[in-house]
């Protein structure tokens, strides 16, 4: 582990009482010991913000009523105290002006996804990036678990061989009513366009799909076929989308999404067959990889287990059988932040597994898979082609 | 059980040696001791037909080197020794001409699917059907499961709600490499545009998924967009398919076959969600049926457990925990078409449950559903409409 | 397959109109089209047992009120007619005079377990059988299922190394009620010394867990502790049994035989682990055995899939995926029964895999250890012996 | 959550480098952000204890060469700085003085199982905490899990009758291989009576297994008999442990705990079945209980989803299907020890699910239970009572 390094400091912006995530992003920050919160701008709403931050033990002072104070004051501050990076999970459409912001002011951001509204600002954002150089992580948290990095691993091998088919699934139940409707404040931004963006589910878990997809396979998706639908009553965004895909080389997919999956908890189920043999990983059960070569039979790798390579070893805390979850894995995409941010402290390129993270160009590619998605459920064309 | 009741007879056309499928409706006729083998012709080599016929006991005199033979002694035979039904299971291109003549000539037909090659055939066979009156059945094997047949019940007494979101994805691998090209006859004769029709994978497995999700759902499908591809260098049909649906009322699908999931055996998993709930099953674990109501914990169904619809529980022939397997739901189809046979012999309509088997009309309906996907998959249109 | 020989012809003893267990053996001796059923006396009651001989479409001449006119019957008739073998299926207390009986004129028998309710009974029927040189089948049906002929070939190739520890469970909740009392007829016999034997659930199951255990090891049970409960009021034999065991060898085991296990199924569960690997089994999912290398993964085979011996792919019907259930792996012992028959037949021995059936030496010992088991459970000493 | 409370200080003695369990608990700790660690002795050796400290980031005067200066240090500093409380996770040898010291020094401990190595111990330990009226917690981390609880509640609760047999299993394959010969730390003092104790598997993990059993049902064990077996040569402690149970009120047990059951992971596994349903709940896949009541189909209860008591749902940080895993089950314990040392600072007795953690008591009973089974083992009778 990172020993005697100091721990890096943190302020979040948004996550504040009420929120889910927020809490969750706490959680994987404080599980291996890297990071400490020393500041926030916890709400959109400036008590709301403070009481928030009172309840996490945050100094008077570093607790702010909204981000633009955070801002100032980190600038204002010592190098010493100052803080290493911005943790970002608000809802959507905050995400642009403060990632932006936080990047021009030369600060390490962590962005959860979708990163932006648009093709446009994710362009924008990726630049101040490029000429900042600083790190940028979005938490595309699936891609965190052990036998996802084993899965991506297997087909950079070559021990699938030539990638032919994926299917990607990802179902919920929660919005099968309308709980927007309801006073669920998770509900009501997503579904609401001008906060969640032009996608609804398909921006909500589409993107995780995508991002799972493309980081397991490393296959570019090249056109898309999308079918959005509405179909809880009143409701402007998709609750549910339906994608083939279309892959340089060839492959063929299909892509999932949908949150009116009546009881469905968090459905996350990836397949992925080549020439020489398949994967299947599911992440309710995400201790295990189903691994079927062409020959032979059937093996069931496990975390922690006998046969993973490296990028999966790195990424468990625990002997198998000891089972790792959702916030393991959402804190082994810090753990590459960590490596990251230590790595640009130093003044060096980190090594490719110290810095294991979705970044700027994960972000991006999600917003135009968004986009484009979006833009084939309104065309009678069958192929929509996704930009390089 | 129809206790006394006589055997029905049959003779088999097609199923000899080095077929698979044959065997398996003769097992599946066996099992209920409803059925009795009395001619064949089991191969359109006559060499082998009489081969086979002889490995089975067939008496020389009904043991005939082609079916042509075989229908002209039938009609010959007096009718306490005629038999009740003919079972087509050669390869597909035979279907046609085979149904038709046995049908014309006032016979009961069981016939494999797809039905036949186009939509025009079929609706010829259709017609010829209703002319006669006389059952037809149609092994759409996977329908014959008691707990598709509970999954269909619930949904017809509402217990889902209004459908919204089904997913059926059949997945199997044994395509993945070129096995027509090194003497697997089973893979010849499919991949044969000739033989096997204008659909591979679609036609061979994807139209299984067709007849589970409209049986199932009680849906219709109005249009579909479709991504045919053939992966193996060589391969003239489709191994791989990809279907979005749209069905009446405005559920949504998608609709997955292919033959190139490396490793994977018979993977036919359906999800249907509505409004009230959804339900999960799977062909390779068929004894167990996933029930998550909108309120309320996941329920468990098991075959012959606690909580089956009169249908389910007449399709069970152990109690529960005895695992029964795709032989009995082949046999249960055969147990309909029994029941339908015996009510015709007495001159009046069959009790709904009696003669549960699919009949010609999702026959029909399974050889729109490939002409469709084919049509949609050479179009840049969007959508294809499915004839009603 | 066994192409052009004559089917077998069987009487069946027991099993008729109420009887679950008959109509599987039947359905498990028509499934392969080796048996034919052609006489019988169906129940020890003449009036049932002549209606369940009709519904079953006996001729009247063979459709005898009481087993002992059946013989007298067999007896008399040609041998182009008369039966080879009968079908023991009666309640557990005819099995010995039925069995003796039919033995001691020269027929082969297939007699369902607990093969009798003594040791000293066994030995005598042993005797006979031995005398005789007729063929002998107990159908324990469980060790018919392909993965469990894997198992016990693994072990016998040496891929697990030496045998350490078993652990057996075998699970059923039907009996947490008092069932008998309320017209159960299973459950009713099962409950009655007289009819049952020594012991309730560990002769009705334990039985069964007794045989998968020593036939998959090959290892002998030396001694064991017993402790056996009846938890139902009014209950006169256990319900529930609890069983260490000790192997030759040093290899040590659990066996648990539960019928009060509320709402279980048919729970058996079995695992074998050893100094180079382990092994797990569950009957409810049959068609799959959970292979774990001392090094490596474990490996997931599937019934028909790579990798299996010859002992579990002659056991096999259907391609992988395909699933085969209870009444196919009972039909696997009686496709090694009739092996054993059609070699007698020939005057030679059979084929190893030709004969594979459990026979009189794991009745034998069945009953041994129902005896064992009893003792021990009265005594105050840790360890029962059990005799070679 | 707790919101404002300042975090709980503690001091770690134990779980340096090296060492597994010491980081799984200070992840644990760490999680919920209701601990900070201030000061340690991590080693029994002076310099690798020093090293550990510094890695850990810990202020070189708190940071110990052993735990006796940690002691005399930690009395010398002000209240305000003073630890609230010492978690000890050395080898078992070492919790007896060290608890003692700590306990009887004032300060609040926690101790990983088990306790001690004698029942005499146990009892002068549990002595000196009534005597102090101090909190302290035992970590069987197992218990911690929200659907354990779940199990817990649901017994007490009446939903499964009158309980009847319960069957734990506890397997790992870890220690098939002489892993203490080969330098394995974690493997060497377990197999040293010296250091481990009486008791090998029996206490590693039978313990954990015994107080599983012991929390959800409510019932004290009265008496067992235990088969113990060393399998890997040279060992001088039990590597297997095969044990009947008898309960008080007439249920009846079998636990088993194996570490030579080559390949299994982590394989604790709970059935408990009464005369209204009955409970199966895996360890390795611990976000579902399946609930099989006596009449109806079964639930599947999901960590997080509906019909969660309480109890259940107030160990749960995620929704349903964002799996939680062995460190949250564990960080589970600690909320509860957080929760008795913040009621116990305020003077007040905890709310009962405020304290929700295993104490004294399951220290002392599972001191007491090893005990007994290494008497049994030793024994020739089959029943050894255990003291109330």
């Amino acid at each position: 582990m990172t020993g005697s390094h100091r721990k890096l400091r943190y302020a979040m912006v948004g996550g504040g009482q009420g929120a889910f995530i927020g809490a969750v992003h706490r959680q994987a920050l404080a599980l291996d010991g890297q990071f400490e919160l020393v500041a926030g701008a916890l709400s959109s709403t400036p008590d709301r913000a403070r009481a928030s931050g009172r309840a996490l033990r945050l100094p008077e002072s570093r607790n702010h009523g909204n981000w633009k104070e955070l801002l100032a004051d980190e600038l204002r501050r010592d190098a010493a105290e100052r803080i290493d990076l911005v943790v970002i999970v608000t809802p959507n459409h905050l995400h642009h002006p403060v990632a932006c912001a936080f990047v021009d002011a030369g600060f390490h951001v962590v962005c959860d996804k979708p990163l932006v509204h648009t093709g446009a600002q994710a362009e924008e954002l990726a630049a101040a990036v490029r000429r900042q150089g600083t790190v940028f992580g979005v938490t595309y948290n699936y891609t965190g678990y052990p036998l996802v990095r084993q899965a991506r691993e297997m087909v950079r091998a070559g021990e699938l061989g030539a990638i032919r088919k994926v299917v990607v699934e990802y179902s919920q139940g929660w919005l099968a009513t309308p709980q927007e409707a309801g006073g669920n404040k998770q509900a009501a931004w997503r579904a609401d366009p001008a906060q969640g963006g032009l996608g609804g589910a398909i921006a909500d878990i589409g993107t995780h799909a995508e991002n799972l997809v493309t980081t397991v396979t490393g296959l570019r998706i090249e056109s898309l076929c999308a079918d959005l639908t509405a179909f809880v009553p009143g409701r402007a965004l998709d609750d549910d989308a339906s994608v083939l895909l279309r892959f340089e080389g060839g492959a063929r997919g299909v892509l999932v999404a949908s949150q009116v999956m009546t009881g469905v908890e968090n459905g996350l189920r990836l397949q992925v067959a080549g020439t020489g043999g398949s994967l299947e990983w599911h992440q309710e059960d995400p201790n295990r990889l189903l691994h079927r070569p062409l020959d032979g039979p059937a093996r069931l790798l496990t975390r922690g287990g006998p046969g993973l390579c490296e990028a999966a070893r790195r990424a468990c805390r625990l002997p198998p059988g000891h089972p790792e979850g959702f916030i393991e894995a959402f804190a082994n995409v810090y753990l590459g932040v960590a490596g990251a941010v230590r790595a640009h402290a130093q003044g060096r390129a980190p090594q490719p597994l110290e810095a294991d993270h979705p970044g700027i160009a994960e972000g991006v590619r999600g917003v135009r898979f968004v986009e484009a998605v979006v833009a084939s459920a309104a065309s009678a064309q069958k192929w929509t082609p996704l930009p390089d």
